[in-house]
């Protein structure tokens, strides 16, 4: 019997700020988008405000950019049952939305049955302080600026995503798939997850702990 | 030396329609996001209007919604080198969008440098007329209906992805990032392909035959 069998959590918030990564929303969003064609539940993209939030980062203002219409914003979003977290080369500014995302999530964890960061979603999460000793991974080629800043958690680099009670963080980009897939299997059973991946055409990795960025990045496994 | 080392494609389109598949749309795109970080491109997202497009399909009303803000029309956007066009739900759609997508591809299509469609936006290109007679492939699962509906395409169900003369088409969903990092390393060379690849810590498939999905979904090799 899978976790959440009997009371699946119907309420998703995605977090969004000017320059997150494009593939850290909407790799673990398209296997969702699959998942709310035939189950009840329900999404809310959240912002500091409900203008349009963009992928460009600022330390590349000659790059492409997507504009993507948030449908909440921090104070106006009712309870939610889950919350991602992308990442980003925005989590690097210092500007509102990124203090303003940080405390979102400082506020809203308690109340969360799950939170689910992706790529370097996690440093958001880490100054939020709700990682603080729980083991949690990250991206790994950023992996010293994220983990220096946050000495009070467990920083995991060997693996593909680490699970620790509610929180569940991913390693880089496209890791959010692999960890979105498997959060979809605990909650709501490897057949649905299964036909998610399959429908996608995503050759899932299904071990947590196989991840080859950490090596290839020079972390040593913990 | 690789294609387009002395002349890069510079002004990239990507087509958007209602109900379109997020991943479709942004596994691409996210390589090419980090590619514009360091390489003068240009990016277009181009739909019927400038109103935000959803990726909310007709056949499933309570799905998830996510509404992206295209920067040009068909009739407004520039003459572009690259065109990319993404699959989904809407594709099986008979509206105005649908068909000035389909008459934008066919009228666009002589310039373009690279056409390339993910999932089952080949069955957009295919109605456009503009893989007649080439080699192609698109999604698995959705097979029988992309083929059946266009019969002068030499559909090849044994890929990933198929490369004929400009033409780049990918297998379902996911396989438009694997088909879009072998079409950098085409024009940009392998090592700007690798280091995209590695900063998304995603495990590429390099080999173009190589498709689980094409078995899984009860089809036979060429």
């Amino acid at each position: 019997m899978f976790a959440g069998a009997t009371s699946p959590p119907l309420r998703i918030g995605y977090l969004l700020f000017p320059g997150f990564q494009a593939l850290d929303v909407f790799g673990p969003l398209d296997a969702l988008n699959i998942l709310s064609w035939t189950h009840e539940i329900v999404l809310h993209l959240v912002a500091s405000s409900r203008w349009p939030v963009s992928t460009k980062p600022d330390s590349y203002p000659n790059a492409f950019e997507q504009r993507v219409l948030p449908t909440d914003t921090f104070t106006s979003v009712p309870p939610l049952d889950v919350l991602f977290v992308p990442g980003g080369l925005g989590t690097r500014s210092q500007n509102v939305d990124i203090e303003e995302a940080i405390q979102f999530i400082h506020d809203v964890f308690p109340r969360l049955k799950y939170l689910v960061t992706v790529c370097t979603g996690a440093t958001l999460a880490a100054q939020a302080g709700v990682l603080n000793g729980k083991r949690a991974t990250t991206n790994k080629k950023a992996w010293k600026m994220v983990t220096e800043k946050s000495p009070l958690v467990e920083w995991v680099p060997q693996a593909r995503w680490v699970v620790d009670g509610k929180v569940w963080t991913s390693a880089g980009v496209s890791a959010g798939i692999d960890t979105t897939l498997a959060w979809i299997e605990e909650v709501w059973g490897p057949q649905v997850a299964k036909q998610i991946a399959d429908g996608m055409e995503y050759v899932r990795e299904t071990e947590s702990t196989l991840d080859p960025f950490c090596a290839l990045n020079g972390l040593a496994a913990p």
